[in-house]
Order: structure tokens, then sequence, then C-alpha cells
């Protein structure tokens, strides 16, 4: 038996910040892929990379035709995967898109995907999490500052910082309808959650994060040393993201959807082991426990 | 006995929307005053008029320290002019600061504010409200769409649309902390919204409106045709803007506080009569009956 040590304690008495363990970038200088040297650098330094255009207009019509398809099923309102608001009960997220679609599992092994995640991380990767966020306007609520990684590492038990995350626009995001608000430079330092991990947080935090929140004081600090920089972009643009960015989003008042999909590679040397701090796994549609290599 | 036409019914079975039948500009060419013709023009076409500098970084420090003593006296939060956050408890507004401060009261005398006020409605003018809002950032909530003409024609008594708001920031405006959103040109129009006014609605609707509130498909086709303009800027700028802008702002997750006072002129040849669709009137600290012109 290993004991793999855990690097990145949370959800312990208070709230700890610690030092990154991890590279960010995981290639050598010579890994060839997609994403240019001086991207990398940004990525590196930022802890994001947008791109532009990653899929053409005609593309992103094909996704969105499929986003539509899934949200109007009947099934998929049924289905445990589905995520609805609190308040309108619209359907807000579903998970495992990948699998629950050829279309998005097509996406996902694109080469200026799964390529740019093999490029960051230095190997061949896995689909820790895929879903598709609808956001529908009308007072869609956001999500509040989190780092993913303090929850796969607690809750999903991914030892290391080997993981990052695309969300593809579907939609067109304004400075208006709550888009994807990240603090540059953020994830050099881990920030432990104060608060230990009830057992079904996962359904309660899909909704709202609450155990695994920053305090008001560690989010002041880091605002202030880091900024907020928020997303634009059309639809079919991308951002690229380390798993330990401080990220957020607000609601969306305006009429006009924040739809994307977001896939979240994970390295296959970086395989989930058991939570370092919650009681139980959460479902394997949140966290997946398939390692299979993207092909 | 005087019988007031009802120009703009609302709050009737079904939501309709008016041509204005009021000019947005009131005074005469010939009128002087701080603002420029080409800025007249701009608010005439867009119903706002954003001012860089209103107030000098000085005078901003002055109005911050009132603003805190205000939020940190024991006094306040007992006072039914308060109104709190629905989650955090905390102060989120203060009604009627010009009569609760002198502070704010030498604000709304100014000329740059008072005379701005007097130039675009064409008379002497009074307060029909005034404000600070705090909304201290870590998820202080936003408001959704409305027009404020709506609610001060229908619950106020308001008859035209002779009424003009300044909002000045006390802190920054980013792109990212909830700023005010307008979609420009919708004060054309007048919706009148659907349903009947509750007799308690304003200490519902002060926190999260619910009569007097647009339907999905209004805010579709305005947004639509109007777009959603965001405005940002450093403490101590303003927007000047007319009673019947649909407009609204989204929550505020950043821990940036978006503080601003808030003042609403009203020309003295347009006093509030019994409101057109409530069965009873909001309290004065609301809705002014106090007609008195700002000296």
């Amino acid at each position: 038996m290993t004991t793999i040590t855990d690097l990145y304690p949370s959800r312990g008495a208070t709230e700890v910040a610690v030092p990154r363990q991890d590279p960010v970038f995981w290639g050598s200088p010579e890994t060839r892929g997609p994403i240019t040297p001086a991207e990398l650098q940004g990525y590196e330094r930022d802890g994001f990379l947008p791109v532009e255009e990653l899929i053409t207009e005609d593309e992103v019509a094909v996704y969105r035709q499929e986003l539509d398809r899934i949200i109007a099923d009947p099934a998929t309102r049924a289905d445990e995967r589905s995520i609805v608001e609190p308040k309108s009960q619209e359907i807000r997220s579903v998970f495992e898109v990948h699998r629950l679609s050829q279309v998005f599992a097509n996406l996902v092994r694109d080469e200026r995907v799964v390529g740019r995640a093999r490029q960051i991380l230095g190997s061949d990767v896995y689909v820790h999490q895929s879903r598709i966020n609808v956001k529908p306007g009308f007072g869609a609520s956001g999500f509040y500052w989190h780092s993913d990684f303090e929850t796969w590492h607690a809750e999903d038990g991914l030892p290391n910082m080997r993981t990052v995350s695309v969300s593809i626009a579907l939609t067109e995001n304004f400075a208006t309808n709550g888009g994807l608000m990240i603090m540059p430079g953020s994830h050099h330092t881990f920030l432990g959650c104060a608060g230990e991990t009830p057992a079904d947080n996962y359904k309660k935090s899909l909704q709202m994060q609450d155990a695994g929140t920053p305090s008001d004081e560690a989010l002041t600090k880091m605002a202030g040393e880091y900024g907020i920089r928020l997303f634009t972009g059309k639809a079919g643009s991308a951002t690229w993201f380390d798993c330990n960015c401080m990220h957020g989003s607000g609601d969306n008042i305006t009429p006009f959807p924040r739809s994307n999909v977001f896939i979240v590679f994970n390295s296959v040397e970086n395989e989930a082991v058991e939570p370092f701090a919650a009681p139980v796994r959460r479902p394997e549609f949140i966290g997946a426990r398939d390692f299979t290599p993207v092909r």
C-alpha cells in the first residue's frame, strides 16, 4: 500500500494559504502542440489562456443545436446529471455531456481541444468532468469564488495540480451576462478552506458553494494583489485555465444566455485517489473514475 | 376637483407598450446650465448622460466618510428607511439621506448637481427620493430590470415623465462589481406592466422587484432593439438618467463595494398626486410629499 502525501490540506479548522507545489506547465520546452511558446508563458504567469476562435461559427451552430436538444429532452430533467436553477427551476447545467452526447464526445477528442490539454499537462489526458452550462438569463445565478482544484483535491482525490479546464463559449460573452472572472496569478497559491465537508456537499455546492468557500478576508487580499479579469468573447472563443485559479461569475439578468461547454482534462499520471478531505467520493458523473485516455 | 388623465396605464391585466407622451428635455434651447448642447442631444436620444468627474476626489472622501458613519450608526439599522440584504443582513440602502444627513443635503443643493437637474427639467425641482446604496460585495444582489417611472407613476402618483435621477459613484465602478446597466433609447417607450399592486408592495420590491417587473418577452425585444450599456467609472463620476430608462444591475461577488448616492429630482410642475395604480401611497421617505424646491 502506498501512502500519498496530502500536499494541499483543506477543510480543516482554519483557512491556510500555501505556495503551489506543482508546475503550471508540465510539458518540456520541446513539447510540440497548438499553443505557442509566448502563449505558454502567459499561461504559466496568469493561469489562463484565452483563444479567440477555438471553434468556427458553423461548429458553434452544431454544438448549440445539440445543447438545445439535450435541454429540451424530457429525459434530461429527470437525469441526476442535470442541475436546475434554484429560483426558476430551469436547467442550469448538465454533467457528463461527453458521455451523454456523441456530438460533445467528438468535441473532446478534437485535436484543437485535447491537443492543447496534452501540451499543457505533458502527458496523455482523460476527462475528469464535462458539462454544459446554460445560464439562461433573466436572473440566472452565478458561481461564487472558488478554486476548482480545492474541491477536486478535497472531494475527488486529485493528488496534484495537473489538471486544466477549457470553457468554450456557445453564445457571446458580453461584459454584462455573467462571464467568467479570474484573479490572474492566483493559481500560484493554494488556499485551503476552513470547515468540514458534509457527506452530501456536492448537491448543495453545485447550486451555491458552501464548504470550500474562501473567506471575505482572503478574497479581499487576493483581489487587491491580483485584480480581477473578466472574459468576454464571441461564440466559439474559449478560455483555458489552470485548476487552481481563483474564479467565479456573477449572475445574468440580461436576456442574453451565457451558455458554454466546460471540459476538465486531468493527466493520466494524476489519477484520482480517495478524497483528501471528504467522507465519501462524489458521484462519477462529477468526478470521473474511468481514467481511459482520450484518443 | 380636477381629474388627471392617466397617460401611462400600468398594473393591468396585460403588459402594454405605449409611446412616451412627454419630452425628455424640458428646457428651451436658450436654457443655460452646466450641460452642453451636444450632451443634451445625447441625453434626449439615449436617455442618459455620463459625467466623468461630477465631484472631486477630495469630495468623494467626505461623502464616503459620511456614508460609513451612517452605516455604522446603530440607529440606522433600526430606522425604517434602511433596507438590508436578504442573505447577509448587511445594510443595502438607506433612504432619505438628504434629510438624515447635512452632508448629503449639501450635495443635493450643489449647483453641479441641482443645476443639471433644473436644466434638464426646465423648472425648479424638488427631491422625490434620495438614497445611498452600499452594495458591499461578496454576493450583494442587484436590481432586476425596471423603469423607475413605472413605479413612481403607479405607486407614487407622478403624472408626467419630468423626473431625472443621478447616480454618483462613491467607489470605483468596474465592469465586474454590479454597475448600472441601461438599455439606451428605452426611455422613448413606456412599458405598462401586468399585475395588480399589493398594498405592501414597496417592502418586497425594495429587496427584489415583483409587481412592476417586465416580462421576459418584453426584455428580449427591448435588449435586441436597444442593446445594453454598462457604466463604469472612477469614484466621483456620475450618470444622469431619465426616469423611464429600462435599467438594472447584476450582483456583486467581487470584494470591491459598489457604493453610490442616488438622487431623484422631480419638476415642481409635476408634483405627485394620488397613485395611478396602487391602493395606497408609499411612505414619504420613498416618494416625497414635500414639494419644496431645492435652493
